[in-house]
């Protein structure tokens, strides 16, 4: 079964497109990626989103519901193209839809979830079959919603000997600690705290917009982080907090990096640099803490980085300094980095239409296993099959 | 299979659950409501959605379409016990969603609708499928998305040997010509413009909010419209367009009322019952106008009103007073006036678990028809026969 995979991260650099073949059993997953394509977003489409976001209303959002459906389509159409497949031979499209506002669980209430992007839109414009809205079945069964990766992580690179830690640098950075195969301890997952966020921020501030993220690490690398203010960084109370938790960019984003800019004014180029460092040196840093905190007493024999963030050696480097455990590229996946999140879209859409559920209570604090996405059928030669099977059922 | 459909109109009055049975094929369905409840939202849940709707940002409308999915999954069990059925013998809900907006499509452009309350929440709770979000792919494929209705009353209530209107006044209002059985003509639906949106805003404003709609059409009897201002409402642009068009309250909802109270300044109790009978007057005027223009000419011997606005008998003389042809009590269709709606959201469930498509592009203006909807797994036991069919489907 061919499956496209779609995510568009707290990040807002685009649109990551994965088209994987997959061929699993409830016991195991065989699957390959086919194509890998990232379609940036342009500079208004990164500006739609940041308002639907910030102050848009609900006209906003809806039209940026279907035309985030359209720009979905066109990055499941990309990959098809860049697989040379076309879609007609594609079963299933998984798309994890822009995340707008993410509000964990409160003690005694429910969380929500909003993600956008028109599933209809994207099944209309590519005919495929789409599952969509992963996130809201696990909220709603008490959960966090996230992080949904793990059950990914778990089924398809858990090792036979030796406990790993896949640390993703996304906008937000999240880790699952996988035991070793065959081990009875249930994964661990949670949001360590910010990922490529409040980087990206700074310098989008420190160049009045030109630059959207610190390419090979050039800001952080020629200065260093200031100590003190790291250190009241790092207290930050979701650091503290014990998983399962996650984040998003209303605790670390532009706000975050709009109040600091306001607080220390800076005016050099090497002010700028320094306020830089010191967020990479956060983000290294609160990730680095969790890991020792929280995982390295469960045991763990190495670290595997993907996501954008594996991408800035600044960033890469302070990791590697504060952890004692060896810290791996993300290719030794066998996948890029980049596409270790799409393809995980294309996996979950896979468990939906096997009927498995995919979120991992001990990462979610879920009250327990969901199957989760709602399905869009495709054209309508493809929708027929599914309506058999369901016309047969009685209440 | 029994289904429950869910129907949470532009009026914002509550959510209508409507239990059916019904057991149908390709060509004839046989159906029967079973139980039907209206569950008024409080203030606080109406000034939620009227929030969300007119000025919250993207945090407002995630917690309320988290809140809404609570509150649908609450009607749904209603309506389970008022028929004395247990939710697990129920195989279906329908959820229309609440519109928050609905761009109908501009020139060379494409529309947006967005509908929230969701649906994984309502599986969640109730442990019943869901399908949801049936305007998103009709409007994809070109439509209006609006209206989705005229489907269903084709199946249900076309006459051997007359052509039938079905007018429907709910917060907006829309017909349904339906041509004789057998005939070749396809049918035609529109929304004629405002329904009791406009009354009930005005006698909001009228009682600082002590009542939200003209209860047996009080104020409106008590006086008569000015024929000046009638005149100039019905010029409105709307009413001149010819169908397919759909309207919303972005056009006739309360910021339209505001405009016409700070133009007019109505003082005195009398001031206040003018404006509330000639805004019903311009209700009815509209209605009957869009009949005579549009519908009477293609052969039409009765015209049946269902929704809120069937019980306000100053909206009902004035229709009879302006139409030619015989207007009929909603009851003549079996069912309770209020309650075809959500009726109908169980019949367009029932549509796409049988793979039927359900728009009617004479209605909608889309390209060609659909299955329209998303589905949303029940309860663990529930979802796995669906999944039989899916694994063996190959792209």
């Amino acid at each position: 079964m061919r499956i496209i995979g779609l995510m568009s991260g707290t990040s807002l650099d685009g649109v990551d497109a994965a088209l994987i073949e997959i061929d699993g059993t409830a016991d195991a997953t065989e699957w390959r990626l086919e194509a890998f394509v990232s379609v940036a977003y342009t500079d208004e489409q990164r500006a739609a989103i940041q308002h639907a976001i910030e102050d848009g209303g609900a006209a906003a959002i809806c039209r940026l519901n279907s035309e985030l459906g359209e720009w979905f389509a066109g990055a499941a159409l990309s990959a098809c193209a860049a697989a040379a497949i076309a879609p007609e031979h594609v079963a299933l499209i998984g798309s994890h839809g822009q995340t707008l506002w993410h509000d964990p669980p409160a003690p005694g209430g429910r969380g929500s979830t909003l993600q956008v992007g028109c599933a209809a839109t994207i099944a209309e414009r590519t005919g495929i079959p789409v599952v969509s809205d992963f996130r809201s079945r696990d909220v709603a069964a008490g959960g966090e919603g996230a992080p949904l990766v793990p059950w990914v992580d778990q089924r398809l690179f858990t090792q036979p000997d030796r406990a790993r830690v896949l640390q993703n640098i996304g906008g937000m950075a999240n880790l699952t600690w996988l035991p070793p195969a065959g081990a009875t301890q249930p994964l661990l997952a949670f949001d360590t705290g910010p990922g490529n966020a409040l980087i990206d921020a700074a310098v989008e501030a420190a160049t009045d917009g030109r630059f959207c993220y610190d390419r090979d690490g050039e800001w952080a690398l020629s200065s260093g982080p200031e100590p003190a203010l790291l250190e009241t960084l790092m207290s930050h109370p979701y650091l503290q907090r014990s998983p399962p938790k996650s984040t998003g960019r209303e605790l670390f984003g532009r706000p975050f990096v709009h109040r600091l800019v306001e607080e220390r004014a800076p005016g050099t180029r090497e002010e700028w640099a320094s306020l830089i460092a010191t967020l990479t040196a956060f983000t290294a840093a609160s990730i680095a803490d969790a890991i020792e905190r929280w995982v390295v007493p469960l045991g763990a024999d190495e670290v595997v980085v993907t996501g954008g963030g594996a991408r800035n050696p600044a960033l890469m480097g302070m990791l590697r300094q504060r952890l004692t455990i060896p810290v791996l590229d993300g290719d030794v996946l066998g996948i890029e980095p980049e596409a270790k999140e799409a393809v995980a879209f294309a996996v979950l859409a896979w468990a939906h239409v096997c009927g498995l559920p995919a979120n991992a209570p001990s990462a979610t604090g879920a009250d327990d296993v969901r199957v989760l996405g709602s399905f869009t059928p495709g054209d309508a030669a493809r929708a027929l099959p599914f309506a058999d099977a369901r016309r047969g059922r009685s209440g």
